[in-house]
């Protein structure tokens, strides 16, 4: 570990980053994979996939030119926002992205006045079953709105075709795929009495990584999927969106301690990151995501703590009973592993203090 | 309202936060004002409440920075955040800051290194009352530790200047402070039989603004904090740190609808601006805040509608069950009032989307 850069430092291993796509195309054979670009959008993550063959799937305008800016070409890109910016659909129309996730009526009005032609698929609500991060169902519709909503499209001279779903981040629980690909199955069933067939089912993204506790293996939701894929009334392309899965596990987050306190008799340690400059997600999660954390020290005498940011901020707090190197000082370093994902992205100057600086390299030995 | 203007926009009405100064000042008589410059630094609020006599706190030396930018001295403001990077008090002591809280045997010894012969105040923990933005008791020990700090301090050659705490953000309940000051005479009387009185009580910020509910009267407020104050061992001056109080009302986020749908037979309005660029308090009170909204469409018929961002992020969500005009559809726009404090510097560009704007004016006419 490179001890004299500055912290907050991000760093990802570019190789790990490959072994991740490589093992997700692997474990889910047949499935094209599209690189949730939202969850860490660094330009040489974006080349490294790319030059693997990994596509994308974006959420604005503004991600899809971070992708042409690394030789993507827009044509094999997916818009998977349902809900964009007129501005972004007609920016992405005439890039030649072509096709467009929905799920209204307006939508297609302005996909039908922005993006004449295009083809677009609908978004299904995936049942309420939790995940790690769970989701509000702000997106998504029944497979009788989406049917009567694909159908609409066509009206607007354009394209049915597909059926999206997301069953939220960081899934544990591989059955989770089912319910949404048996109702995926009766958008189709009923499509294809009406002369429609779809092209695509988008199962989404929500593989997880691995944090503090295992993870079932993908082979679990490559089963699942599969089971729910043989039972749909014709076969059809799948694709899958992956973010967490691919960069997660390839990110360690190296930290500076600020200092320390013992406080009613538990010893908190204050790093130079925090929830507010790049670990958002323990905000969000209630401080339930587990990152492994190591330090410099490497006492063999360990002690609990807790682990928060530089901010005066009371919320500002990464996780609650760490175990880490007994006698931590300011000055120390710790590194908090897993962090690829969403550690970049959320990360504001609240309190002036600023977001990581993000490093790739290929050089393993700097993440020792 | 200037609708040539992009989106999402901040617009602060300085008049509005001057107004607000003034009735704290006036309201809370005797009590030193230094505002909590992290709900907004901009420099033109900055500068507005320096010209007003205002005086401010900081959490880190890019606020400073902020702060010698438009003309204050160092020497009138506290540096509140208790545990610091040793860097940061080296800089602050350079610039002539003398006063520093702190909170930890740690936190001493950097003070003792990088700020020698410096003021120090302890901070106490603040009973835990509900709060609208609650504490997770980060900061703060009880008084017999407090009081064995200042001691400490003393020992260091610094110099036991005061004792401070925070009823957590958006404070409710004026009887708040109660607890805490007793606590702040419990530590006043221990150090007295020490021979060390103190010069200063920071009864800190947590005075709230006024979102969709009423809230008590700032009289209730000083009533409860005189009585405190009145049962103190000595008269000390006494300072508070509003943030959120001085500028929340002066701020009126201006948002454009980017599009409208109908789930589960709610609809649901999506804006240029949601938790991630802007309201991420949103995310952080679990969507409890209510900020006042209207819209362009000013319509008499109204229709109750779910609020939320652009991101694919379901939990970009910023209320639930609004009651705007019916009919709302993209293009027409969202005001959301309240919105002064907490909305530029939490904000990401996650997803592509950017922060708001923010522009300080002094024409009311831009706020109807």
């Amino acid at each position: 570990m490179d001890h004299s850069r500055p912290t907050p430092e991000l760093l990802i291993d570019l190789d790990r980053v490959a072994a991740e796509y490589h093992a997700l195309v692997a474990g889910l054979p047949g499935m094209t994979v599209h690189y949730a670009m939202k969850c860490n959008p660094h330009p040489e993550i974006l080349a490294e996939l790319h030059g693997l063959g990994c596509r994308f799937e974006i959420a604005s305008a503004a991600e899809l030119d971070l992708l042409t800016g690394v030789g993507v070409d827009p044509a094999e890109t997916l818009f998977s926002n349902p809900v964009k910016p007129l501005a972004h659909i007609e920016h992405a129309h005439a890039s030649g992205l072509w096709r467009f996730a929905f799920d209204s009526e307006e939508e297609l009005d302005k996909l039908a006045a922005a993006a004449p032609g295009a083809a677009v698929y609908v978004r299904l609500a995936a049942h309420q079953i939790r995940s790690g991060v769970p989701s509000e169902g702000k997106f998504g519709v029944d497979p009788a709105a989406a049917t009567a909503l694909l159908l609409a499209a066509r009206d607007r001279g354009l394209r049915p075709f597909g059926v999206a779903f997301h069953v939220g981040s960081q899934m544990l629980l591989p059955q989770a795929w089912r319910a949404p690909l048996r109702a995926v199955g009766q958008v189709m069933e009923k499509l294809a009495a009406e002369q429609v067939l779809l092209d695509m089912v988008d199962v989404g993204g929500g593989f997880p990584a691995r944090y503090g506790r295992a993870v079932p293996p993908l082979s679990e939701y490559a089963a699942a999927i599969e089971t729910g894929l043989a039972a749909l009334p014709y076969p059809v392309p799948v694709v899958i969106e992956p973010g967490r899965a691919v960069v997660a596990a390839a990110g360690t987050l190296r930290a500076t301690v600020i200092g320390t306190a013992v406080r009613h008799g538990r010893r908190w340690v204050h790093l130079d990151v925090g929830a507010f400059n790049g670990l958002m997600e323990c905000l969000e999660t209630g401080n339930e995501l587990r990152f492994p954390v190591t330090d410099s020290r490497r006492a063999a005498t360990r002690e609990r703590c807790h682990l928060t940011g530089p901010t005066c901020d009371s919320q500002d707090t990464i996780m609650f009973d760490v175990e880490l190197s007994a006698g931590l000082r300011a000055g120390d370093e710790v590194y908090i592993g897993s962090a690829g994902s969403y550690t970049s992205v959320y990360a504001s100057s609240f309190n002036g203090f600023d977001p990581p600086h993000v490093r790739c390299t290929r050089d393993p030995g700097r993440f020792r």
